[in-house]
Formats: structure tokens, sequence, C-alpha cells
């Protein structure tokens, strides 16, 4: 998320109650977790296994838990509870609106766009041109809607992040402030659900065509003309190139990529990354061919056994 | 779909840009595509591969990309591209009318139905007596539902069938004419979508019960008594007969049948038609007993490697 | 469920046309069926193969379609049909009120909660103090709700138990008159769907995080501290203990019990009951570990039949 305007790191710093090691001069234009941290970004770390991740990022600005020297051209903000802090800051810039009217007033709605009954349209989305949002849609403050975009009834977009730190006294919720940027020629089908992104976007190209009863993760990013067909899951911060096909009930994890034009067949899990081109399938996927000859010979085991008891 | 009244055959190939091969004076009674045609009715070919079999079809009315002689009482219209003039016929006799209300004035709903808040009834749809449709359901226009029907909420009924043509700039929607229709003494869970058909009807049989969060694709038949569990998901043209049973998380392919009384176990995937009678486990399915026996050979692997070494 | 006030034993015997074997004079204070009857409940049995289990549970009153002797300190309903007796006492004592509003007037909702458009929170339901409900959630008559819960857009929450009689002309509903309860700081994604106890209560514990598009079956208790990524699908009657961690699109069978801090992979089915503190992987679930040298040993096949023709 960019800040409405960029903010001074020592307000900052007093909004977390931090202190600041390097520049106290430099202004900050927004604010992002490590997936998605751009120059000019403030983000946090506060493991020692990402502190060296999270100093050589694209991020400008750190939220720290140890005290250390600022590298070269950024600054630093050392505090105890780094994750606490990237949380208030993100409270304090993207606030929740309770929502007065099904249609919010901050909403801009296309040209030829129809809104069916029951539909929840959140402040400040922008839906385009010629869209048809069925009945009982939800979408969240905030989203992008291209032109020509259909939205079958009960969808969800822009739901939060599932996305939380284990703490010894239970799960503590990273607060979301990404959005969800639907393009052109989109269609989505009924009782979906596609989470906003933690602090990115989750994003879905252009003349993506989704089936009912998908989920689609915080921060993934599908390319244009995917298929998707029902019921099938996308973990977050994936990435699906264009043109790839999956199947029904595929599962997918996260913070991988399927590369361009991968087909997986029904109800395979694809547990990390794919190159594009092929056709796949099992738990986890192999080559579909692969896959195909092992449950052939697996049909062969009795007679191996047979042999080997001679 | 059936016409409301039967249209003059050249009324058609005007409105489609369309050349008549065969007799002009024919009255065209329906629009189906090829797997739900009738005598009567208009269907589409836009393949080689397909010709013979939507010449030879039920159809009296190929849209056809091809110049040949019209089969023995039947006619044809000639043009460069089938499908859109299909589409266009489809988009000219079943127009998407925006909703005014949450419950549509042409909508007829049965003495002693009960319809709980937000839940969406759109145009035309009739529904029977002694009903109860939960909150936030939403039946599009058109479907047809029985007596004693109960429906939980934010379930989706007539959904638009997930149909596209692979065209080289992107994918193009077939349009759904069809429709839902439930019969008596269904219970359909929370969260389910059941699209509607293309061109015919998707048909859930008397005294089925499906659980919830199950998908139902387009012009799927389901027989009487059939029991769904959760999360079950079958795909478009399939036939399901009486008394199946079909636990969680199964996924079913399309264009298939399962017989009567067949049991299929959690999770397992069918890609083909199967017989009645039987119980199936695995992906893809096998007879249970036979999987069983594979899973525990396999168990074997490591002893026969220790003996191969020896 | 407990009665608003103890029931006279003679009164349920006239509502149930039942005959009464034992002592007229004990009060009834509640109806559960068998897994989840308490003392001084009633309960039902039709069937030889579970008479046994019924007159030596919990209940204090058993519906019976057999003659025989009250065990001590008990009493039975005789009558041909137990089901229907039982559930002619669930339908007079939680009888189905149509709403007319989208929120109760009976309905209690705590401070700071808020709740968004078009979501419908039923009779007697209880929400507790800063709570989000968002758009299109269902909040079926009588569920109760902690503080500081977040349920995301078109979760219902209370829809029916999925639980049928088979009888020879169809299936007949067992009538749910539990709950849903679900604990402070539980979290839930959008398009879960969670459904009442039927006769007893589902219970999410405090803490436990639920991602989009989850199932979760009537009588099932959930832990605290649980995670469950999105898809999974959780029957009935099931028992997860606290800290358990279900991945994306794991199904769990009815009626077992998962372990305190059990860990399961993607996909996997766990069909039984399983020990905590373990990670398990497959269908139907293994130890991970030993999943995982099956799939390394299943690739070596080629080789092991290269070897045999030799």
């Amino acid at each position: 998320m960019k800040f409405p305007v960029p903010q001074l790191l020592h307000e900052l710093a007093k909004l977390t109650a931090s202190e600041i090691i390097g520049d106290r001069s430099l202004l900050v234009h927004g604010i992002n977790e490590i997936h998605k941290v751009e120059d000019g970004d403030i983000t946090f770390v506060d493991h020692e296994k990402y502190y060296d991740k999270a100093l050589s990022s694209s991020a400008t600005f750190i939220i720290i838990n140890k005290k250390t020297e600022a590298p070269q051209g950024k600054a630093l903000l050392f505090c105890n509870d780094p994750f606490t802090a990237y949380n208030t800051i993100v409270k304090t810039f993207r606030k929740f609106e309770p929502a007065v009217k099904n249609i919010s007033d901050s909403a801009v709605i296309g040209e030829g766009t129809v809104i069916q009954p029951g539909a929840f349209v959140g402040h400040h989305v922008k839906i385009g041109k010629h869209c048809i949002i069925h009945s009982n849609v939800s979408i969240y403050d905030h989203c992008v809607i291209g032109d020509h975009v259909i939205i079958q009834s009960n969808t969800v977009i822009g739901g939060d992040a599932f996305y939380f730190k284990r703490r010894p006294e239970g799960y503590d919720k990273m607060l979301s402030c990404g959005r969800v940027i639907i393009h052109d020629h989109v269609e989505i089908g009924a009782g979906c659900t596609i989470d906003k992104g933690v602090s990115g976007d989750t994003i879905i190209g252009q003349g993506t065509k989704i089936d009912n009863l998908i989920q689609i993760g915080h921060d993934t990013v599908v390319g244009k003309n995917c298929l998707f067909a029902s019921q099938v899951g996308i973990a977050g911060v994936a990435v699906i190139e264009d043109d790839v096909i999956l199947w029904g009930q595929v599962g997918v994890s996260k913070d991988l990529t399927i590369g361009k034009g991968a087909v997986v067949l029904a109800k395979s899990g694809v547990p990390k990354s794919i190159a594009g081109g092929k056709v796949y399938f099992g738990i986890p996927i192999q080559e579909a061919r692969e896959k195909m000859r092992e449950l052939a010979l697996v049909k062969q085991l009795p007679g191996i056994i047979e042999k080997l008891k001679k």
C-alpha cells in the first residue's frame, strides 16, 4: 500500500514508539511486507533468520528488533515488536470503516454496469463499464474491477488475507491493506473467494475465466486467459502465468510459480513451482504421462509379489 | 430452450446473417447445443470433426460453416461463425433483464413457502409449496423449484454455465439459456452452486439430499434419492442415476454416467462412466476392494526391494 | 437441547403417542441424540443393533420400538417409530420461525460490534463485543458468538445438520435443534459453512483461525488455536483438539478425534482417529515421513520390474 501522501519517518517512529537508526529526514512512501516491498517502502523483520533478507530488500525502511547499522541510503526503526509496529501503521492508514449502505457512496461504477440486488460494494471500490455483479456478491473496500467483468452470485472479492503470526498465547493477525484487482473480460463463478493482498494486490489477469467455489489467496497474481475449473484452491503469493489451465479440485501451494500454458489435471496437488507447457497429474504432481505409467505399474504389483514368492 | 412461439427459419437467417440451405418454410421450435438437441431444434457446428455428428443429430436445423447439402427433412444456416450466430439467437430470445427487487414480481411462489431475508429470486422463477429458501440464497431467472424443498443459506441456483470457446484472442463465452429444475423433497445445503443448463436443464431428482459447498455443473442430471456429502464437485453434462452416494470431496468429471446405487468413497475422482451397485475409491477410482489391496501391496514395497537386493 | 422448562414424561408420551414403561412421575430436562445425550435427557433408538447402547447410555429416557424393561432409574417411551417421535418433540420445542428482518429483534449484539449490510442474524442469536460480521453472512437462530470474532463475507453459521434416515420411500430428515457456539478471538473466512448440532452444539474453540470455503459438520468440536487452510472439510461429530493444523483441501471423516498439535498436510484424507503431535499425509493419511518414503519407492518400480525380468 502506498500512503495517500508520503510520511515523515520520525512521525512513523513516534506512532510505533521506535528509535530511528539512520537518516531521520527521509520520506516514507508506502508500507509492504517482505514479498511485495518496493523502493521507498517501509517493511518489518522480527526474526534473525530474515534480518539479512529484509536489510538487503528493496525496502528503504526496516522496522527491526535488532540494533544494527542502517545500510547505505536506508533507515531503520528499532523496537521490540516489529510485527505490532507494522500493524499499527497499517491500522492508522487503512481504517476499517463500517458500511451504512449496500453500495457505498464512495464507490465508482461505470456506465452500463448492472449490480443485482443484495450485492455489497464497499468504500472506494471501482467497477468498470458493462459489468454484471450478480446478487449477494460481496466486494470489500478499495477493490478495483475492470470493464466487461461478470461476477456470479455470492462470490466474495477482497476478504482479509489469512496470515497470522504464532505467539505463545495464540495467533496474531497481520492486518491486510492490499486490494484485489480484476482486469477486463474476466469472469468469476458463484461462491468464489478471492482475498485481498496483505500489503500488495491480488490480481486476476485479462480474459481469465474462473468457475464456481474457487479460492484464490492473498497476493496471488494470475495471468491472462487462464481457465480454472470448479473448486480449485490457490494459496497466497502464487504466480500463475498466462494460459494456465487448472482442472477441478486442483490445489496449489503458496509462494510458487506455475509456468505459462501448464495444464494440471483434476484433483492434483501442486507443492512447488512447475515449468510451463506441460501436463501434470498427481498428489504431489508429476508429469501426467509419468504418473500414468506409475499407476499402471502399481497394478502389476500382485504379479511381482507372486514372482518373488517363487 | 424452446422459443415462446415457433420462429420462421428465414427470420433466424436474417438475424444471424446466414444463408439458408434447404426448405425455407420450416418453423424452428427451440435452440440447443449438441448434447441436448431435440427434433425441431436449431443447433450449431463449427468444426470439421463434428460435422457428421451435428448433421445426423436430432436437430432439424444446423448452423454450419461448411457449404453442404441439407439432409432429408432438415435445413442448414450457412455462415462463417456458427458459434456467434448461435449466441446471437440465444441473446435475442433470453435477454438478461436486470432486477429491481429482491424477489421479482414475475416469480410465482407457492403457498406455505418461506423466503428468508436477503434471498434473491429472479424473474419468472417458480417455487412450489412448503419450501424454505434461507437467507442470502440466489436463484437466477427461469429456475423451477418443486414442493417441500429446503435450500440452506447462501446457495446459488442457476449461475451461468462455465462453457467457453477458445479463440486466438481469448475465451468466448457460450451464453446459457437453460434452467435449473429441482424436484420435490430435495434438500440443498449451504454455499452450494448449481449452474443452469447451457441450452437444456440441470435437474436434481426427487428426494435427493445435497450437503454444503457442493458444485453441480451445467446440464447435469441427478436422479432420485441420491446423497452427496460436503464439497463434492460434479462437472457439466453428467448423469447421476438414482440412489447414488458420493462421500465428501469426491470429484466427478463431465459427460459421463454413474450407475444406479453406486457408492464413491471420500476424496475419490471419477474420470469416466462407472457401473451401478458397486463401491469405488481412488484417484482415479477403482473398485474399493481392489484399491485397498493395492494400497496394502504398496506398503510391502520395502520388503520386496530388500529381497531383490539379496 | 435443554427444554425451556423440564417437561412431564406423560406429556411427551401423549405428544408422541407412546406408552410409558417405568416411572411416569419423572421430569425430562432435554432431548439429545445418542452422541450427545446427558443425564435427564430423552433420546431414541429404533434398531436392534443399538438397543443396549441406548439403554445403558446417560439418557434417563429412551424412546424405543421394543417392549423391554426400563433400567433402574430410567423410563422408556414405547412406540413403533421412535425417529418420528423424536422429531415430533424437537419440532414442538424448536419451531422454525420465519424472519421478518435482516437482524432479528430478539438477537443480542454486543458493544462495538459491526454488522455489515446484507448480513442475516436470526432469532435469539447472541453476538459478543467488538466483532465484525461482514456482508451477506448468514447466522441462523440460537447461535452464540463470543467477543472479538471476525466472520468474513457470505459465511453461513448454523445451517441444518446433514443427517437423514434412509426409509424404503426415501430419506427422512432428522431435525436439528442444536446450535453453533463460537468462542472469543475466532476468525472465520469467507464462504464457509458451519452446521448447527443435531441436538448438541458445534463448537469452535478460542483463538482458532479458519480460512475460506471450509465446511465444519454438525456437532463437531474444534479446540483452541487451531489453524485450517482453505477448502478443508470436516464431517460431523469430530473432535479436533487444540493446536491442530489442517492444510488446504484436507478432508476429515466423521466421529473421530484428531489429537492435540497434529499437522495434516494438504489434500490428505483422515478416515479415523489420529494421535497428536505428529505430521500426516496421504489418502488415507499415514505419518508423512512414511508416506514420502512410499512415494519414493513407487518411483523405483520400473527398476524393480526390470530386475525381475532378468
